[in-house]
């Protein structure tokens, strides 16, 4: 039980689901970072390697470093943690990159340590990597990343987090268009106020949403997946969004938004046949105007991180 | 089978459950009207006596006579009905007084004839009364009493109606203290545009509640109950709300708020016992500042409607 290294994956996952606006996420199966965690005698965390992305190695501008400091403060644990970290997940894609390496340490890290803290506690820790990567402290992406399934964020602050069972059938589909949104920027353009009319609209929708998500409900989770709020804002910041998530309902998806703020889209299906024939669809669109792209297919990874070896 | 007269229980309901402002409402199972619907040759509906109450006795002036109207001219339906209602619900009172006479109307008659309506079919019936009542088509109140249990209205055009079924152990409790607030009155105060950070946590809030209803989960159910929204605007025509609430709140209630545009308070509580405390807890402040009041405690009426002879 007692190993001194682990390998783990380290889920993408999407937040912000249409009417689930910072509080709704879920967790990805095939989309991920590797992070390696291994005990040293010295005290702190060592961030050792960093391989697929060019991203700083100092612990405190480091946000698998800045959780994983807030970690051992808090357990008050004297000696310190080697990490190697694999990027697959790239940063500024909005599939949440950040949160995959900061929860990903604190996961881990609790894992070598014989797991004396509770998801809630490493939330909480990872979301001060998040307060580094983007300047606030959210769960959007820590907590379906740390919980598995999906995630319902009721608070922040004291943080409050809803774990959701996933449908057995529901398949996440994201294509990645390869340009460069900054979380700041699209946060910035958003309104403050809301009209209480789009209010009821959006809690309507989230409310039947959850439903739909207990009931294994396709056609309720289906309907619900709406966003008049901020979808219609953020969205003139992808090139070809419309005709990308027309393209993803016409193929069969249950539902189509921007995953985190953006540029990623995701689309949500009933069936990894059906989400195939999503990916192509969206796929499509982006090959249309030239514009690079991943896409990805996957099943809701209920699990969140895995061991690896 | 074929009766040509029946006698139901219409029942009492709470509209607006804090976070679930204009879509989240429950049926009473204790608090109800009574009405004899019969078989007439002649066609239409009549209204032939009100008892307990002074309301309008012609056809089109009358939210039962409006709504049984609206279900024969869709069923094409040749003869009418002759309706008897005795208000045990008052009017004004903000637990669905006219919509327990617009629903119980509809209700009745599709039980005389056979059930050949939905129940989707009923709640769009009984909304023309709602019309009559309030100016607005609204589904708050006749979704719950026609579908029993707790009813999210996700939609009112086109209508779309989820029911959730309400946790074993959940009680209501309902004070009506004798004032008059218009609904009217009680709308226009409202803000049109709200901030999206109230947004939000009202979101996070009834999508955390719908979770906790489905997960049995009293404590999550407890800490969702909040509305930052309404009822710190409301709650100002209501004298003594403030001490009310917070009054159900120390006897043990999950939460308490205003039922539908008040002036009547609910509470919900975990145990009959408990819903009894708060409800003599809740009256113990409207008697010290000598407001006349009526109180009920209720199981949540999973049934909706039912056939008494």
């Amino acid at each position: 039980m007692s190993k001194d290294q682990i390998k783990i994956f380290c889920p993408a996952t999407i937040a912000n689901i249409s009417c689930g606006f910072d509080v709704l996420g879920l967790a990805l199966g095939t989309v991920g970072d590797e992070m390696v965690i291994r005990k040293m005698a010295q005290p702190g965390i060592k961030i050792s390697s960093i391989t697929g992305q060019d991203l700083p190695m100092e612990t405190e501008r480091n946000v698998a470093g800045v959780a994983g400091m807030a970690m051992l403060a808090a357990l008050k644990y004297t000696n310190g943690f080697e990490i190697e970290i694999t990027k697959k997940i790239k940063p500024g894609s909005g599939i949440g990159s950040s949160a995959a390496s900061a929860a990903g340490a604190v996961w881990g890290i609790n894992q070598l340590l014989g797991t004396p803290c509770s998801e809630h506690q490493l939330v909480e820790f990872a979301m001060e990597g998040e307060k580094l990567a983007s300047g606030s402290a959210h769960a959007d992406n820590v907590a379906p990343a740390i919980y598995g399934g999906i995630t319902l964020v009721r608070s922040s602050n004291p943080l409050d987090v809803v774990r959701i069972n996933p449908p057995s059938q529901l398949y996440a589909t994201v294509v990645h268009p390869h340009i460069e949104i900054k979380t700041s920027d699209s946060r910035k353009i958003l309104k403050t106020t809301i009209s209480l009319a789009d209010g009821i609209r959006q809690w309507g929708n989230l409310g039947a949403l959850v439903a739909g998500l207990f009931q294994e409900d396709y056609a309720l989770i289906s309907r619900s997946l709406e966003d008049h709020i901020i979808e219609p804002i953020r969205s003139i910041l992808i090139p070809g969004f419309e005709d990308i998530k027309s393209g993803a309902i016409a193929a069969g998806a249950l539902g189509c938004g921007i995953s985190g703020s953006g540029p990623s889209i995701f689309a949500l299906s009933k069936g990894k046949d059906t989400a195939n024939n999503v990916a192509k669809a969206m796929s499509g669109v982006l090959d249309k105007i030239e514009l690079n792209h991943d896409a990805y297919v996957s099943e809701i990874n209920t699990k969140g991180f895995r061991i690896l070896s």
